[in-house]
């Protein structure tokens, strides 16, 4: 296990690159805090599409073959697309797929699942069994009601503590380490100047299962941050690193009561993150927005880590991130069935330093 | 790309060990052909739960636990949990897992998923990311047809290209190679004098997804051989090897329908694997069992290959295997919208020579 670190995170000593990235988001998230960081903002969540799920499902098409092309990479260089959604059957992912014509593995984490894909998507450069895997995974408000909720058309209340599923779907290129190509890549995809510098994985923490016993499933928060605090936890011990290591330690959508939950817990344990912390559900919107405690979904993390954390990395303005995208793996019929919601959180740890 | 043959398929050059594996299957399935092969039959599919979701949920817990306590191995060394279901939101997989305290990755290939779980499993132990890991799937007759069909109360007729789902879960601890620890788990969990081979993962083949445009939701055979097909010519072709090298090549669950479609569009490419040809869904039960085209689902292939696959090899009867667990990746919100059924196709190449 010369790739292992502590207990529960894996070491990428090759350090898979991050060489091209790509997010599109719906009408309501365009007109959130994060608009300009996204690389497409619909102006009709259809997408031109007769139907909530094709629309999600061309979303994430559109994610993973932008990210293609702003990798400069051709699709037969690819190895393999990792990814997931949260429609039943992984339908967004499948169907997405299924005219693509690269090995194809589908993952669910729910929420967790864009870190799911890249922990494993750099196992497979980092193990030198691929050369470029494209990840990606998304989500639509429309499709996750109908399906998790209500019909749409029911106008149903949302309590204060309910999340919005962010329609968003994103994509990132990972390939293997090459100092030259990544001259060529930079000039190709991200024609601007400033973009000075190179994204590189170089660690992920699985994580385990959390599950306290909350039924509330209005409280995906609530659910979710336990699972996000164990993994952070496990994360710096594994890696003997303080927090302050990283100048933005990233949730995935615990939103804003599960990340006022998460700071407790973790000052409790005596890790103290306020300064570099956020929450991908916190960010997507603001309050008069509606979305009450904020955003959630597959495509919430993936969407802000690929728009806004991508280019800020790439800006210089971020040295080490670390991503924590958090799921809740409920579904309607284990909730019917009057279980707990169990949470889970995977983090993957991004640098643009210390490569050669 | 040093781990890569080809186009599809890796090499696992330090050959991940299959050091135990544990299948139980329900009622019907413990009166077909494959029985004897089979841990642990129930004789009544709840399993003594209040609904067939937890039934399934046991069902995958006691057969990860007992491929554990078989592997000789401790809960502490598992490195990672790898497995999923047909289950909205993999809900078995879910919920089995989070008393485990194990880190956990949830997938989704349909029934394909027990191959995919080998793969990425064994690219952590050949990687070098983890010492030992579980990978498991599951399905269940009452929780598919619920699901995915009628209400079981509802008696509703099949036509005979219908499969049936088989009510059976299976899980295998992979682990990495180490002589001496050989001798030791061969003795802990196979006390039987002529369990003498030890069985190696060598070589995998990560499918692309094929659909033929194929919109019949009960001829799920016929959706998946051209996925089956395309990744066993790849796998041929990758490796350079005749179907003649295995002793045994056995696709997931193609049924007696699927089966025959497969052999002859692989017949009119040429490649003729009839001699070392099965299918898991064809061998799961007998005509009279009125299952029509046979068995489906993650458990079908999952138990087949840890029950008979397993000790067929242990015993020294079969020396290189192919398994080809195929996947049928639709869901009842992709076919009321009238989209055909993509199938997909993972190969494992497993061995008991040629190790040192």
């Amino acid at each position: 296990m010369k790739n292992k670190l502590g207990k529960q995170t894996f070491l990428y000593p090759l350090k898979p690159r991050i060489v091209g990235a790509y997010s599109i988001v719906g009408e309501k998230e365009g007109k959130g805090p994060m608009a300009k960081w996204f690389d497409m903002i619909l102006e009709d969540d259809t997408f031109g599409e007769k139907t909530w799920e094709k629309s999600e499902t061309k979303m994430l098409k559109q994610a993973i073959l932008q990210a293609l092309q702003k990798s400069g990479r051709d699709k037969e260089a690819i190895d393999a697309v990792l990814c997931g959604d949260l429609i039943n059957q992984l339908m967004s992912s499948s169907f997405m797929a299924r005219d693509l014509s690269i090995p194809f593995l589908g993952l669910y984490g729910a929420c967790s699942t864009m870190t799911e894909a890249m922990i494993l998507g750099s196992l497979m450069i980092d193990g030198g069994y691929a050369s470029n895997v494209i990840v990606g995974a998304s989500s639509h408000y429309c499709t996750a009601e109908r399906q998790f909720r209500m019909p749409l058309e029911h106008g149903n209340q949302r309590p204060p503590s309910a999340q919005w599923t962010a329609t968003a779907a994103a994509a990132m290129v990972l390939s293997e380490f090459d100092k030259g190509d990544a001259v060529v890549t930079q000039g190709q995809s991200m024609p601007q100047g400033q973009y000075v510098k190179e994204l590189y994985i170089t660690h992920a923490t699985v994580g385990k299962i959390i599950d306290t016993g909350m039924k509330d499933v209005n409280q995906m928060g609530a659910a979710m941050a336990p699972a996000a605090v164990d993994t952070i936890i496990r994360h710096l011990t594994d890696t003997g690193r303080e927090p302050g290591y990283y100048d933005l330690i990233l949730t995935g959508d615990l939103g804003l009561i599960g990340k006022e939950i998460a700071l407790d817990l973790l000052s409790g344990a005596g890790v103290e993150i306020a300064d570099v912390f956020k929450d991908c559900g916190a960010m997507m919107y603001v309050k008069k927005q509606d979305t009450h405690s904020g955003g959630s979904g597959c495509g919430c993390s993936a969407s802000i880590f690929s728009g806004y954390v991508y280019r800020e990395m790439r800006l210089g303005k971020i040295k080490n991130a670390l991503l924590i995208s958090t799921g809740a793996l409920l579904s309607t019929i284990s909730s019917q069935q009057g279980e707990s919601v169990p949470g889970i959180a995977h983090a993957v740890a991004v640098t643009t330093e210390g490569v050669k």
